[in-house]
């Protein structure tokens, strides 16, 4: 066993090629091991097993810097910097995350998850180097699709700007998540089959300097070719061919399945436990139903095909209906401007935490020019994802305060579909809707009603003295908060909102009359969110706000029961506040 | 005369070449006649009038659909399509936009004003018309740097997938706004001299269609390729090389500086009114002065020189502290991130309708990673620009909702000066300063206090009844108000907040003693805003709030005074309001 006496880089340095290949067979263990019980990303780590263990041989970290882009892949390295008991002791495997950490280590220079970065961040240390006057090697990986980002690919253009060190190993197995798109991907292709010869090589387009790699798994050839870069006086891009999946089989002959999974049994594959239906999949029946009666209909997804639980197959099944743009979210939403523009009805399927990268395309091309295109918001709540690069409590102050978009907020299942089915039947609006997360909500009541008078909220109880505004997937709070409060003989007011993107000043200034008290409960931060707008409406009037959502603060590794308790977002809390408040 | 009689595309199609280019005489004297007394962007407007007349005499708009990328250059494209008396007649000067805008005519599909998102809304043009099994022609015409920005280059790698007619359209000009920057435009720079052949040319890396129009000022030369690429079935670059600033010396000279003027001498070139000192030419004095003390400054724009009033003395007189990375934001962002992780004290200057170009760098790349950078954002005011695509009320929702960014609001040059200080020479917290905006505030005050005491706001006068906050350019208003107050025998607190990222909880706390009253006013749309955190705060206790501030809407060619007195925002009215809430 060597895996468990690497503490750092330096014992990597000390063994031979043929013992890293060890290694490298004992790193794809723990890594499976931990994965089948934990789950994670799966196949891209497989792939860049023998590439980290070069790097960590021929280069020097921390004083050599490496940014590995979306760092989803960067479980090889957390195991050969100090961190390797956490992917080999079961009782330490929750000691990382699943991506780099400063926190965790000083050979982790940034916090990141989203994809395309990790050039333009790794020319700032370039820069900041140079200006310090200092020497050492800046190194950025990139992959898995992330090359098609806007921001890499002017980076890519930049680089060649900076005229000192710098090293971008671009890892290229041929794969983003699912299949690569664009022509770029081509490109890469072509350089592949030529063994990096090809005439057409846009990395030399962009003026830089370019070596490649064939077998990017095989160590001895990696660190041949590291060591020709090592030190190297001007930006170099470091072409390697890997296999994705690499050394588990399942995971080889899918890796788009493998991509990231749930615990899974080693030996059949299959998820250890049985997920059910969830939104991802039922919207995509949904969609598919909607193809077939629909010529204009067109489903955009940008590089997450979990988004719509889509695999090769769904895909095929949308046939022209479908349009997926790669790691381009920007890209993505200026398409469904144009497609709107010009008679198509595009749903954009995107998760909370990625509709962030494309604010002035939201602003700009969808909001100004009033294009009646759908999002369809994943995974934004306290129970999207508790990854700090990937939380869904941010979508409401990013999107609620640009003007002409209607954003609205499903509390069930069937609203949802009836909210759906309004806003890809309109030509009025920009239209958001944020999917409902967290366990499913099921409603025997009709909502096919139409939602065309925006911004129009339902009062689903008529009460007095408190009303009650629960938002979205908190709604079903605001309903027991509601039931609670009658068991003590307050009849309140229960308001279902629908909208985030506007308030309803009517209904809001017709409270007044019989209420003295409303409470707003979002799942969301508070800061810029929906109940500060009421609190503001309500500001110099004689009416009490009381607003429940999250603290501003970049949460990591949470249990959402804490995060909704330490905000005081519990039943028990809501409905004591409101019976002292009323006393 | 042609100019006069051209009432639209098909005018233009009656002409021969040889009354097409006295009409490109025309038009270019009509271009300055009306930039000397209303200002606007000129270089790129004289570059592209024979490409204009080309593509209206080979294409029909609005049928076929021409998209102009950032549309500062639509000038001439104005003056083919129905519009050419507001270039013709002082007196109809002011009926159209500077940029596209569907509402002026149907051969404008979208309003634009941000670069490098015209090849993205083209393609879902593109994908809609196939959809719908129709046929025409998609053009996207691009140029003047946009070509650089992520979301352009997303595009041009995914153009090869549409796989059926798409025309784009690169207007090389040889020129940003200032100096290109990056491999990609060494690229084009090959492709030009040597007549399109060179070997290495991205486009074709990116498996796209490629032809070169050698003398893109050539009508003749134009037409003939246009013609041959109307209707072709697959999608096309027609790289044109263009002169910018055609046809006026003074512009060919520098068309960095003739890029977007003023009102100017016809004559001389100089500008009919001396703006004098501004915010822009102080700060980069300060840079600059930094920059000789501070070997680890590094001052990073992009793409729009003027932000610090740049030119190209300027620029070299900062050296290797300068950093431009073209129409990049979000590697700029990302950038100054590595920049700021690496030991370098970066500070990012750019225009509040730039900034949120970057809205998912600002939040995961500074943010997360709380690197310790510096955004100066300029024109964040109502009194910034007046363009829709261009508006400065946005920011504030926008930023001060991220966790951990520190967002300051200076009311004077001093204070703005000492927050700078303050700002570049911390290293705990991103920080972001609203430089302040319209005319020039000068105080006699000692503001050289450090900041560290963040989110902590300054009582500068201590009253009762009721406070008064106001943030940033508009704190001036708020004393006018409290000296208004004061004639009317009312004692009001007057705060400066200073911070727009978190509210000072302990002041707060201790107004509610002996104020009845607390009214913020603030230079930026209100929801999701400063004032709304102040309403949520005091929402269920007997304090009162009012908040001012604007009404979230696009506003387009506006009078700032007309806003402000229409959201109730001056001295009188707020003076009004308090008395009577007083009473």
């Amino acid at each position: 066993m060597y895996l468990e006496k690497i503490n750092g880089p330096e014992d990597v340095k000390k063994l031979s090629v043929e013992q890293m290949e060890i290694l490298a067979d004992e790193m794809r263990d723990a890594l499976m091991n931990k994965l089948s019980v934990c789950g994670g990303h799966c196949s891209s780590n497989l792939g860049i097993v023998e590439l980290t263990i070069a790097l960590h041989c021929v280069f020097s970290s921390p004083i050599d810097k490496i940014v590995f882009d979306v760092s989803h892949q960067s479980y090889s390295h957390k195991m050969l910097t100090g961190r390797n008991l956490s992917y080999l002791i079961p009782e330490e495997y929750d000691k990382v995350s699943g991506y780099t950490n400063p926190v965790e280590s000083q050979h982790d220079i940034f916090n990141i998850g989203h994809t395309s970065t990790s050039l333009s961040l790794a020319s700032g240390l370039v820069k900041a180097r140079d200006l310090a006057g200092e020497q050492y090697n800046v190194i950025a990986v990139i992959g898995d699709g992330a090359i098609g980002g806007g921001e890499a690919l002017e980076a890519l253009s930049l680089a060649s700007e900076l005229k000192s060190n710098f090293i971008i190993v671009l890892n290229d197995n041929n794969m983003a998540i699912s299949e690569n798109c664009g022509g770029l991907y081509n490109n890469l292709e072509e350089l592949r089959s030529s063994k990096g010869k090809s005439t057409f090589n846009m990395f030399k387009s962009f003026g830089l300097d370019y070596v490649y790699v064939h077998d990017g798994n095989n160590i001895q050839s990696l660190i041949e070719t590291l060591n020709e870069v090592k030190d190297i006086g001007h930006p170099i891009v470091v072409h390697v061919s890997t296999k994705k999946g690499k050394g588990f089989k399942m995971a080889e002959d899918n890796s788009e399945r493998w991509h990231a999974r749930k615990p899974f049994d080693m030996t059949t594959g299959k998820d250890l436990v049985d997920r059910g239906v969830n939104y991802q999949m039922i919207t995509y029946d949904y969609l598919l139903n909607k193809s077939k009666k629909d010529p204009r209909l067109a489903v955009v997804v940008s590089g997450t095909p979990s988004v719509l639980a889509l695999n090769k197959d769904k895909r095929e099944a949308l046939g022209s209906h479908y349009v997926e743009v790669g790691v381009a979210e920007e890209h993505a939403v200026a398409m469904i401007s144009g497609l709107a523009k010009n008679g198509a009805r595009p749903v954009y399927a995107v998760y909370s935490s990625f509709v962030q990268r494309c604010y002035d395309q939201i602003a700009q091309d969808i909001c100004i020019n009033n294009s009646p295109a759908t999002f369809l918001v994943f995974s934004a709540s306290i129970y999207g994802n508790n990854d700090i690069t990937h939380l869904g409590i941010f979508d409401i102050p990013m999107m609620s305060n640009i003007p002409n978009l209607v954003y609205m907020a499903p509390t069930c299942k069937e609203e949802y579909f009836a909210m759906l089915d309004w806003a890809i039947s309109q030509e009025k609006y920009p239209v958001g809707i944020r999917v409902p997360c967290g366990q499913m909500i099921l409603k025997e009541k009709d909502f096919s009603c139409d939602f065309s008078d925006v911004n129009k909220f339902e009062v689903v109880e008529k009460g007095k003295d408190v009303a009650i505004i629960g938002l979205g997937n908190f709604y079903a709070i605001a309903e027991k908060v509601s039931e609670i409060l009658a068991k003590q003989g307050v009849n309140a007011t229960l308001i279902n909102p629908r909208f985030v993107t506007a308030i309803d000043e009517e209904l809001l200034e017709s409270l007044k009359a019989e209420h003295r008290l409303v409470v707003t409960i979002e799942d969301c931060v508070l800061n810029g969110g929906f109940g500060e707008k009421i609190a503001r409406f309500y500001g110099d009037s004689d009416m009490k706000v009381k607003c429940y959502g999250y603290k501003k603060e970049f949460l990591d590794l949470f249990m959402p029961q804490e995060v909704l308790e330490r905000n005081g977002i519990t039943v028990e809390n809501i409905s004591n506040y409101i019976l002292s408040k009323l006393k």
